[in-house]
């Protein structure tokens, strides 16, 4: 879906825009308008939805973030902030008559304090850069997203990110404890801290997840933990996808909570094996791994209790990780699996819902059921543990009407996770990919309130416009209002 | 601070009022109107504060709270949603022109769902009936306020409420994965539910700990947990409270998370000796209470971990708990703290600020300074491992000018969680009591962002107003609006 190109009213706006910004930003390179740097920022990991904006700023601090902001609301110029791009939604793709607010030049590790176990950094620090800053003193920063090298920790708040890891530790909203946040007029308000809850609305727990349209994130505290004394995955397989979804069941529901517990299904162990060569069985319908932290006394406990469970379940492979290698090779399978499929298919649609844990072995029959009635194939790669699907739709967009086959599918399995009691989005956000699903899960009345309170942080609705909610009529266009 | 009683206008208001609620919850003793028997709902915890409201309604069905709901928002009523009215900040105390919408008849357990780790309940289930539930299949729900036997789930979720236990399982909002709720306008909205996270905005993150201001939860479902194998407490005593602050310091940045990390100072500890003879130590000014959980080797391995740690911080006494009977005595003395300093003092008010636990020595010495410059006893009694305070502040409130000092110097103790980097409130809410403190927290643009959210659930604000808010002018009274 490729919008037109700018017209010359809009070439004229974009010149009084770049002015402005200019102004309020006059460091070198803080402002872009050159049609070829510009067009890095047209589309995010949803890259089957591009479109220029006017002009891109990255600011290099707060206040030159409140600066662009108050300007942005004063002028009604739509405003997309991003943090490294990797929004699988289309989260953070621009509108044609809006700015790019880009938060990399925030890169600053602000704060270290691990008598009270918390990092304060810019939003534009990666994931990873946490755990790097404070592994030294053997802690960690739990969530971990597959794309954690690149992917910020502001655009992590935007979207509660998840990860492999999350089923123990939770998501982004379980360890973010603090933000400072720059409202649409341009305020800095500092939201949370470095101690337990807080008084009046829990307005981090509103932010967290709420894909920048109700302020601009700049700094962010989160909790850091403690790294365990050992880690160690098993690798499980089945004869049905089926069995492997009741077995995960059947560990949830024991009491015990794997670190991660990951489903993998017939055609991704497949292209895992061809690509990276993992050790994964093929004689199986499905593999699951599962990691379990603590002592190497806990640890031999925990897998002896998965092992009987998944007996129970008539497993058909079973194997622990005897040594670091070992474990490496198990999740060097999964860690690439994504990668594996894309070499196996030009394209995919990587799905996002989730489901009550108890629902998966239905969920996964269903699944099949419908991307074989629309002639397409589907991989399952997913966190089972906490019921976050992540179904990948392959397709070739050059095959005419495979994309739009492709998203149907995508749409009738989203909603499917909304029948059986899930929802839309687990970890990746609404963005543009699901907004027009939302009315399927939620009634008019929810999304009216919804609006409501993004009006209260944004009266103008000028932040990140065209996502999350149902495009409404004729003149708001699929990325965008009309310039 | 006692309001006057109300005169004829508001006689004839109530009468046409109560006519309305009868209609609307036709039921028998639904409706309360006795000036004898609505006078039990003239306070809540915090009894220092009392108001007769116009009328008691107690509906039976969530359609009923809705119908309740449409027609307070359509005639400009105040409502002042109750659970068991445990509140300990004013939070569940009435207005003189509104109505009391209690919620003790919604108190069925809907659903208990052991594969998906959930218990669905009315909103006044009471936080104890719901491990009560389940525990035949070993599970619990974790967060224990200390007013558990009585206080209920929804009266939880408006508070966020904490307890002891949550050092290590999180308060109510890292529990709760959904609600029913009635909007002002009495429509009813599910959010969140058995899966992980939602699509939209994170309303139950906002919901949780908004003091009944947003709207009316009738329907709650928490995660439930596994209980661990066992659980042992050990008891701690030190020469100083700084010394104690900095053990609890040096436990948590070592990366251990006990069960639970209460601090007693030494009046407290006398206090209790004097009433349930614990067996606590007498010649320290403080003790702290350690547990952990675990199988016996994790055990063993946590409480000789925080032995070495404590040692190193100069304990002069340390006891492990031998036997059942010995951990039941070291608790009973922490759970009849509140109960034994009542009976050395007529009253007191009791804080609840949080703080950084690195600031904990520091904090502890300034309410100590700070008290004797009131001429006031103060006994520490609190949740120190996440830094969530409650000093006693011990007064005679038959003592002219006393509950006054009482309070000043409740609100000194409070700007100084303030100050060093912590917050107003812990677990309690902000309610009647911190609401004019809520200026020195917050700048008035960030209050003007919190209100502009309230008015986007609730645009005539009658929704328990005069609380969380600093009251704004003189036809506000200090317990609500003019009638």
């Amino acid at each position: 879906m490729r919008m037109p190109e700018p017209n010359a009213a809009v070439m004229a706006r974009r010149a009084l825009i770049v002015a402005d910004l200019k102004r309020l930003c006059p460091a070198a390179e803080c402002v872009i308008e050159a049609e070829d740097e510009i067009r890095a920022y047209e589309t995010d990991g949803l890259s089957a939805y591009r479109q220029i904006p006017l002009a891109v700023v990255l600011p290099r601090t707060t206040e030159e973030v409140a600066a662009v902001m108050r300007y942005c609301h004063q002028e009604r110029i739509p405003v997309t902030a991003r943090g490294a791009g990797t929004s699988l939604a289309g989260g953070a793709m621009p509108t044609a008559d809006g700015v790019v607010l880009g938060l990399m030049k925030l890169n600053a590790i602000l704060d270290l304090d691990f008598a009270n176990r918390t990092a304060t950094v810019e939003a534009g620090v990666t994931n990873i850069a946490i755990t790097q800053a404070v592994e030294h003193e053997g802690f960690f920063y739990a969530p971990d997203p597959s794309s954690q090298l690149a992917c910020s920790i502001g655009g992590n708040v935007a979207n509660n990110s998840g990860g492999a890891h999350c089923l123990k530790y939770g998501v982004t909203t379980n360890n973010l404890l603090g933000v400072k946040l720059v409202t649409v007029e341009g305020d800095i308000v500092e939201i949370g801290g470095k101690h337990l809850d807080a008084a009046g609305y829990d307005l981090l727990g509103l932010l967290c997840g709420s894909e920048g349209q109700l302020g601009v994130v700049t700094e962010v505290t989160v909790r850091i933990l403690k790294a365990p004394e050992g880690a160690r995955p098993m690798l499980l397989g089945f004869k049905s996808n089926r069995q492997a979804g009741a077995c995960v069941d059947a560990i949830i529901a024991s009491g015990i909570i794997p670190v991660a517990l990951e489903f993998m299904d017939k055609p991704a162990i497949h292209a895992v094996e061809a690509f990276v060569h993992a050790g994964y069985p093929l004689d199986v319908e499905a593999v699951l791994i599962a990691e379990v932290e603590g002592n190497d006394t806990e640890i031999d406990d925990l897998l002896a209790r998965i092992t009987k469970i998944a007996k129970a379940h008539d497993a058909s492979y079973l194997r622990v990780a005897s040594n670091a290698a070992e474990a490496a090779a198990i999740w060097k399978g999964r860690k690439s699996a994504f990668g594996a499929v894309g070499r196996i298919s030009p394209d995919y649609i990587c799905i996002d819902g989730t489901i009550p844990t108890s629902a998966l072995p239905e969920t996964l029959d269903r699944i099949g059921q419908i991307s074989r009635s629309y002639g397409l194939e589907v991989a399952n790669i997913f966190h089972a543990g906490d019921g976050n699907l992540h179904p990948l739709i392959l397709y070739n967009a050059n095959a005419p009407g495979e994309l739009e086959k492709a998203e149907q599918c995508s749409a009738e399995i989203l909603k499917l996770c909304v029948d059986v009691g899930g929802c839309l989005s687990g970890e990746h956000g609404v963005g543009i990919e699901k907004r027009d699903l939302m009315d399927y899960q939620f009634e008019a009345h929810e999304l009216a309130l919804q609006k409501r309170i993004k009006a209260a942080f944004d009266p103008h609705d000028i932040l990140n416009v065209g996502k999350v909610f149902p495009l409404e009529d004729a003149t708001t266009t699929a990325l965008g209002r009309a310039a």
